[in-house]
């Protein structure tokens, strides 16, 4: 902890701090500066800065240490790789999911799956329980909706991943799913996360709206720290004063979270944009970034979808897209099946 | 539903868009202006308004309905009042809750209420399970800091406000807790929501860090939608990129809600700055621009508070602001008990 | 400076460090914690962080010189105070400004004026240059503006503020105008503050839309290391994800800026909000916050104003307004006129 | 303008809206739905929409006209492109630009530009007067600095492009720069965007911090309005909550610039992140994206820049990337010299 005094400290105020960090049971160790004095504070237990920044002469206080652990390069170096029905994510691997916002039907899953197929998609993705802001919207097809994802997944050997909302739909989703996504506004459900921590399937996390880096990484800890060491990152869009795209997607995830952590950084640009003809633009811009992976919504027939249609691209231009990230990816040194 | 058309849309387009929404089930009423072209569509389904933004010719879709019912102050032209030991927020009322960010011991709240019973507090705050960014981080008492704050509250006749985080406490906060607080990273823990509309005792429902009112008005639609008519909001600070204060207090949520809701709106003083020094001067401010209540953290030592003792006042500084209060209220022809 | 290694770095990478900004001129005083190291860095060039932060090792850099100096309560402890016509800002007074958006006509000017006169109003504001987004909007009536709320103040006996948008203009504010505005948009138009740092009047400073309190203060000390000593600071809102209201009026401002600084604090309520029925109730909450002055709009008949009319006091609400004032403002030890 | 009357509003009060639409000049089409009433008002003078929202029984007013003419696709369905010096900016065309952020000296000048070359670099970028948020910082060579890059330009036969501050320097701007930057603080410097209108000679306008893409199209409306056509916008990342990235960069500014407007977007990843390392992957982004052009700040000694040198890629790793650009940009039909 580094305790920054103001320009004009006395002797007095800065011998204060000084004695009651030690109080704390910190070590201080003042660096006499020409305007101004820094006192670092070494050991000691958890503190809240700002006790300190409410004593006399004291500008700022900063933490050193930064609060993730176990998701951090430090601790781990070499790149988690994911690997779920063939399918790799991170190192040097990008993979990719593709599939409705909502499970609709057995048919409306089928037909999609069927078209996706064609374009290699090994992961299908697909709402079963669905957050959303009005009480009166439609809130997916539940349970059901679980089941024929499943079906269809299997028919066609495809692996499944569904956004898990509550603790007690856990049972339920290690029956039927193999990526647990995590949506943006559960992303500090905290309660959840740390049963997520117990199961010993992937999970995605998706970025919330307001939420910096390191509280994606934070949040990750939850979860790594229950001992579910496949975490998945996602970055779907902040929230910003832009109103012309639905959310602003920040690229910038993808070589900042790939610096400091080892954990897989994916893109949702669906989410992220809302409009389809912005989707394969911010794909395309998200491989030769470097991301290590894409999950995208694709609809075989986007004008009836019950649910997010107008950003689902129809199946002939996912496999456009398959196909021009076939030839950006080696550019970045990825492999994508 | 209104879609605006491109000043230079053609009549096919105009024709085209009219026949995809009249396929849906609208009346298609078009304007015609000197430079666009806008189409009113009446009647229809629920319909994602992305589907038409897609259509050739369409610059922009406007849906008309809000999307709140109960909430607003159309369905329910008079305040709600909502009473909580003798103390009312809403209506010509101003309501006052006090106490800890955190039930730590009973011998820290029984001290902190004898001293908040001097300035006439008659409800108190503690939160036993705490939404921690880290999972390192000190996590709350848990039941047993329910059963402390319950104890005390008891013994100077004051009812209890703390924090839910789970389905799963339901029952336990029923048991000890008198108004359910729903913190704003489970402003849209829609699960959770749904569950409180079955409970019969006030929700307070504070704003998520990157909430609009207008989705806080629709979580508190969840509630009311399920039964439950005890409902305030609290506005306790939205994220933005100033980085002095924790977060940027917004205290126009005042005069907004009252404007097109019945709900009580309560400020949150003590999140919405994180230091203490900024706590009696913004609550001050929300007194004069009407606010329905004032949910405040105060230590009877916050000096050696386990968390955010540096947001907290001490007793005497509560004092000095109850009085403050107790003379702006009634300028605003607000009454404090 | 203080630069603090990520937890894993090597003794090597430390020492590349400490030569790197030892050549630099820097003493190097490095703190050896139990889980990482940080290096103070006293005396020594300016230097960019950032080339620091590049260096294997380096986890993050921190400047702690606070880059104001004259604008900042160390250097002068007692609050400046602003006299205008009589009207004081700053210390233990509020001062008021009132009048319409913009000078549309002599009658228009003259009507506003012996409406406000009758609430004691001292300073009358209106805009003779207008910054609108639209090169087709309405751009001020330019000089003869200037001319007409100069012969109206003189009138009255009133002294006058308006906007300036271009160093070009400088003679002729000198002539015409008491108090010069620089609006958000110019604060940080670093060659207007310069020249106005040579000018002997009271210059207003609002904050830019997305400017820091700290960027708000540099703005200020480019005009005071000027030599002019008569600063004001005014928020009138940032702009956030909020769509109800126009910008979002942060309070805190207050607090804040009266810790660090002795400079005077105003709110503009009416850009803040940008409707009418939010302007009393944020005036009142600016004043029991303990601002030193507001500058509010008011029109003889804003229902016919050429220009924000919807954000424009009726007369008679500015008078209800004053008088709610006059009650708020010595709770808070304020004197008003 | 479209008026959305609240769901209970009486007869009485859409009666008095339509009326006073009426009497302002425009024709007055209701809508009824079946859950509240919209009122088309078309042709009439342009009328602050505030103003009818404060009418009793108005939800909303919405202006149904988009206020950039000369920007838009409608009023130019073929893209603009701009030529310098052989580049091409727009269409199938893909330009880059390079250069130090500042001018320093002749040799630093000289140096970096014999780099350059080698990468096929044909448009030298360089800053001479600088704006800086502490009037204590670095200003920039001014005068000199543009004679310098002038200099060295011609030797190398390359074009100049560098960042105007004031009106007052156009004439020399005229005489040695060919591409007139506007920065992001001066986006709605609208008295200088007038002048530009004036000159003959492309104009780059960056994106301010918080400013909307309708507001960049809008000052890029000020300079086209004054006849001059050769105007580029430029994306250098927005102000957001996050802190790990200087600025967030909104590559969304591709696609939904390419969509709305026939100007090219350029793209500046280097103050867009504001480190080194993140500037490779979001350039190869921006290409992949589609955008028009990229200016990137190289210096052939970064360690030893003045200003920014953290941002600035050594010539070794511009030419890496350049290969990269090579490559991507064929996939997404552009084409780079």
């Amino acid at each position: 902890m580094l305790i920054i005094m103001t320009p004009g400290a006395s002797k007095k105020e800065i011998d204060n701090v000084k004695l009651f960090v030690e109080r704390k049971g910190f070590d201080a160790h003042p660096i006499y500066g020409e305007i101004q004095t820094v006192i670092g504070a070494v050991g000691g237990k958890v503190i809240d800065p700002r006790e300190i920044e409410l004593l006399d002469g004291v500008k700022e206080v900063i933490r050193i240490t930064s609060s993730y652990k176990l998701a951090s390069r430090v601790f781990q170096p070499q790149d988690t790789v994911i690997t779920v029905n063939g399918v790799k994510f991170g190192g040097e691997h990008l993979g990719l999911i593709a599939g409705p916002c909502t499970v609709e039907s057995y048919e409306q899953m089928d037909k999609t799956a069927i078209a996706l197929k064609k374009s290699n998609v090994k992961i299908l993705r697909g709402g079963a329980f669905k957050p959303r802001t009005s009480p009166y919207a439609f809130q997916g097809l539940g349970e059901e909706g679980l089941e024929i994802i499943r079906a269809v997944a299997d028919k066609h050997k495809m692996a499944v991943t569904s956004e898990i909302m509550e603790i007690s739909q856990i049972p339920l989703f290690e029956k039927h799913v193999d990526i647990f996504q995590v949506g943006a506004r559960n992303m500090q459900n905290f309660n959840l996360l740390k049963e997520l921590g117990q199961i010993r399937k992937p999970i995605m996390i998706k970025r919330g709206l307001a939420a910096t880096f390191e509280e994606l990484l934070m949040s990750a800890e939850y979860v790594l720290s229950g001992g579910n060491k496949e975490v998945m990152l996602c970055e779907r869009g902040i929230r910003t004063f832009e109103r012309v795209t639905r959310n602003t997607l920040d690229l910038s995830a993808i070589p900042v979270i790939k610096k400091v952590s080892h954990l897989p950084i994916l893109i949702d640009p669906s989410h992220g944009t809302g409009l389809r003809d912005k989707v394969a633009p911010m794909s395309r811009a998200s491989v030769a970034a470097g991301c290590d992976g894409l999950i995208i919504e694709v609809h075989y027939d986007p004008d009836n979808a019950i649910c997010d249609g107008a950003q689902s691209l129809y199946p002939a231009q996912y496999d456009k897209l398959y196909h021009d990230i076939k030839k950006i990816a080696p550019i970045v040194d990825k492999k994508v099946i």
